[in-house]
């Protein structure tokens, strides 16, 4: 599928705050020491194979410091790449460049960190049915961003916050029960008060209840930590009524048993929360001209 | 040492960003199910061994939500605690806190990570002179909050960022070079141009490099890449003439060898980019009262 | 259905903007003529009928320029009240009060209007399955509280924008059309795209369309600018297999036959886009006191 | 005359505000089903008769998204059109209008909403001296562009808020009646405290408090729910000595005969809290190129 | 005349501003070295003799970092102090006195040299008629705040900026002439486009042009850089037709002489622009306590 | 040195601001009265002779109101110039010229003033190894913008706030000693808690608690308020082994004789707190063009 390009206002906002973050009233060490004159090539060269995410924030870091900075994609946000490629290069101002050097590279890193970790749980999963799909578990004001990685991994993406998606989770059922209802109200509740286009999801915890939720209506239904042998009865059992989602520290070695236990999706924290940032370097070469 | 506190300026403005991006515009499963009355109580309870950081964000996002709900802190940012401790506990409407889970978790896990990366770093350095320290690779936006985890897991900051700090990279001293100028004037211009309340850090990737920058005034030298032989020839030449920093890929199996080659400090760019996150949950019991 | 309060983050920023629209820097009349001391007791009056909404934001107002204001709630957010009415009432310094007014009505009046609008929709297919819902033709910036009065008035709401909703309208499906696809592969692409979570809705022009894309997996189907008669086919032919949504022009004079055609829901751009603000004046009483 | 535009930052702000709100996180559907070759052309057109406003916010919608959007004006802000007319056109990236197709609608239906209705209202006292003005009963958070939609019916602004004109109401009149002091003392006061550059206005109940408002030094006096039969006595009595603004439920039945009363000015909440908004479409047409 | 408070927002804006200019991840030096339990007493005292302006924020700097500390005022604003006054007074945590002193003292010395000035004008024209006020040449950022220095010296505020006033100045004059016309053409456009609440004022730069625009209509005539023989005939001529407003490089020398010719107002850009700050001081006294 | 300029973010940040705070919805006047066809050349002229600082500040003001104005600059920042220099001229609409002109020339004035008085305060020290620096009384909200106009006067800047430099005052020391610490353990505990980039600097009062200060460890040790005498003697006794600030209302008059003493720096409050604004004016010449 394609991979739609980030919104030109969430990167916007991104990347001013991570100038300012880094730079808030100048880059002492480049103001002092290079002249405006001197111009630069530079090269962003994987230091390790991986899935690309984040140019269109690297090209905005450098074009928020200076608009004469040219950028060009070697490889795409979405396409893998070996240790060593040339990811993308840039030409202009010396001094540019090296100002915005370490937000590009913060961004990138971060972002191909989760795409590489996403399609390696896309690619354990392969041949099956199963969907990888990411959570709420994701930075604290990167989320848009985090979300965009996963899917330039392959991945498909969950509800982006509590305003657009219903989940109701153990606890929100342990209060409905409190009040004297069970799955068949707390499905009809959510109904009547979200919005017609969302689903409702319901999650559950033992096999008996991913029957009895999907007889209550729900859509989806999230297979909370359970052994594969009780997924497999679910999807046995609950038979197409739902959509079914797996979820509960899935690893690279444990996905592959987990999608052919027949669910159609597997949500993964560690995406976004423990995804290791992917070795990528800016090599300057710097030269009279300008 | 002391552990200071994050500026509430700081935590106001991560967790509303945080809150707005999880529930742009209200939690719809909550808003439909879960009766304004109703109570509960919880507890952060950590399902691995780690050090702390991030309960000022954490109790923060449940005040900005309801300023009723109760926060209690069983153990300190900065203290270490074993897998099952309860770390703190909250009291209050069952709404509020069902909002603010989520978003209070992130912080807590994310910034729990990057303090036990670290204080794996420290422990592992302990009985050498060399003290542990980050990078600017952090996480676009949160830099504040990771340099503070790395203090709560006993490391010391690097500079912020560029405006409060001078380090001479190569690239620098390439255009220094280019310009017919070596370390010595690098140094000399960076200090006349720098505020005096900043010394002047110099990267180098040799010993000779490193008598050079030291003898040109250099305050700081940083030990790009080197092998641990050549960082004790450093220590050993530089006589103390200039702080030490050690840096390049160094590892919780490496660090041990780099410290005790007599360096001053050692930067570790994954105790920001890509310290996993530490797992923590929140246990909610629902109560009819309030 | 109970009616969730707002979140305090959109009370607060939106009261803030207000405020300092209308009084950027202070207020010339009040700050010249009216002492400190003076104190009032002020009531909101309804100059009409209608259902109240918007409550929170006239508290707001006040308490942002003045923590000792006292706001008491005489209706509810949601209920219905006559011509004359006291809606509420506030007691405190008479600067405050009559500083924080305007933006208080302001806030109230519009959201009530649209509040009772909706009222009047839903009371008139009462007695049908129908829902009444609203549109994105919102007064840009005040979305989420024309959403929350909608809800106030009874309504359901649609997706709040085009980030957490498929809506394939007609365009999209001219553009699929022209790269030699249809109903089929449109439906199939937005699922594949979009996160489990949300239903997949399309909009078709008439009783033929309506039944293609149900048959190709719509969730849900937007009946557009259908007669009433073709409205009933549609329901009949599409037998439960879609939720089906009627759009287009309807009035409180047409909307009773559009409901017993059997739609799920209609919805409805006026109650956003022209509801008529509600009549509501704040009388206040001078006292000597504070 | 002329109608100035609207400063460049208050668009700017008002879009951003509004595209964010609709699309926080990207276009579901149109990222999932428009590949970003398609290009269109596209039509903004009347479905109904009235006056245009806000040209300048639909372009900037275009723009924020897509600078390389071509938007052509057919009709400008403050000309009428009829039902059937071609207001503008738009040249691009598909996806890019179908992004910014309700957000440049609602700001173009609503502020042409107002203008409408204020050139209805001037239309109905054209042959007399009195101008039609605007309240502060202004949606919160547009008040500078429901301004600039009334200058472009035709109608006049009143002051902007609270900080930039005095006007003495039957409130603070109270206050300073328990103060012992009177018309001339409020206005003295008032006239000592504002900036010479502001008139004084006060508020009056009758023909008598006219006179004597006028005779104590106020610039305008606004003659609050009289009957057309006072406010032709406080014409005559006044003679000259003070604008006269009348207010007070005026519609267009009764505005023209306000008008012959000779007031100067005749302020009308409803311009700006109970405008419907005027029927426009986006007509889009999608083409293969780009 | 009373002088009214600032507004919260405002007081709010720019300390939280200030404060994270000053201090955008903490006091270094605090955090590190002064424990939290220590206390304190601080005295603000008067190194010069001067009005005191900017209570408020000095005490909201004080409240945005530690709501416990205690704030007493010991002088108000407006008031006149001899050197060594104490002006103000706090207690609470050593280290948040220590974080908030400089910006504290920032607006404390700054807003006071502004209403040490004005007063100084003010005095120097007591026994005349006319009043001093201040223009827009003040402090990009800080206007409102300049502003109510100068009520706070005893001065009148002109008017806030370029939307609540009209000011016809001899370039807006020159291109009316270019066009064919004059004062009166000018004054008459102006006033039908402005608000009605806004009075127009024109620049001159002779006698005859004041008596022109006065004759045109003008309701304020700016009497630019005109001897004060010429003022005192301009007065003499106008005769009371317009208010007249002296301008141009007046001086605490000179503005007796031009207050003694009549005009109604003097205008001084230096208020704003050139006053030098008073120098003041918080005396802190370190307790064991807390 | 060359002069580095300002980041193209803090630029426009103030400018916004500025822009806003002139013209929150528009320039009444010019709005009015001149006709979008008009055009203009305009030239800004020094008043005063002094040295130029602001010239981005204001070029970025026309350009942000008309990206068509042109803007050519003929004297640069930190260059001296006289009396009746043409410092920069203007291209454009005459609308736009004069929306902007006063906030191009509030910043333009204020950091010339700051740019010249330092000039003065470097010439004074002329011959001597003394640099002129600043401290954190600058203007709140402008401190980026004061301390480039020290740069551009020659000066050197002291740290930017409280988050990148350790300064060790009275207070500190004085709450370091009731815990029965001194200068030897506040340094240490300093440099301990500190980043390694950062210098300490302590502040003294007496020539033996400079020594005291420097054998402590200190890398710099500001001498307060002492006689040039004891400054003499500081200079002496700690020979060399810290750089020595000397501060305390040092003025023109004073600041060779306390440059001669010896020390390092001299840091100097008046330049940012209370230098006057240098008087620059904005000659327009209106065409017809356009």
């Amino acid at each position: 599928m394609r991979l739609a390009k980030l919104s030109p206002g969430i990167v916007r906002e991104a990347v001013t705050r991570a100038l300012e973050e880094d730079m808030p009233w100048g880059d002492v060490t480049t103001d002092t020491l290079i002249p405006a004159r001197l111009a630069c090539t530079a090269r962003y060269i994987a230091k390790d194979s991986g899935v690309l995410a984040g140019l269109d924030l690297a090209e905005a870091a450098m074009a928020a410091l200076d608009g004469e900075v040219m950028f060009r994609i070697h490889v795409a946000d979405g396409e893998e790449f070996d240790r060593g490629t040339v990811l993308a290069s840039v030409e202009g101002r010396a001094a540019s460049v090296l100002r915005a050097e370490r937000v590009s590279l913060n961004f990138l890193q971060r972002l191909s960190g989760t795409a590489t970790l996403t399609r390696r749980f896309v690619d354990a999963v392969a041949g099956t049915e199963a969907n990888i799909t990411d959570t709420r578990k994701t930075t604290p004001g990167l989320r848009a961003l985090e979300k965009y990685a996963v899917r330039a991994g392959g991945g498909q993406n969950h509800r982006f916050g509590l305003s657009d998606g219903v989940l109701i989770k153990d606890n929100h059922l342990a209060a409905m029960r409190g009040l004297g209802a069970g799955f068949r109200e707390a499905v009809a509740v959510a109904r009547g008060g979200a919005p017609h286009t969302m689903g409702i999801e319901v999650e559950v915890e033992s096999v008996a209840e991913a029957v009895e939720a999907a007889e209550a209506g729900a859509d989806i239904v999230l297979l909370d930590n359970m052994s594969t042998e009780d997924m497999r009865r679910a999807v046995e059992q609950v038979a197409g009524r739902a959509v079914l989602e797996a979820s509960g520290d899935v690893s690279l070695e444990t996905v592959g048993a987990v999608a052919r236990t027949g669910v159609d999706l597997i949500s993964i924290g560690r995406l976004t929360h423990s995804a290791p940032a992917v070795d990528i370097s800016l090599d300057i070469e710097i030269r009279a001209g300008a």
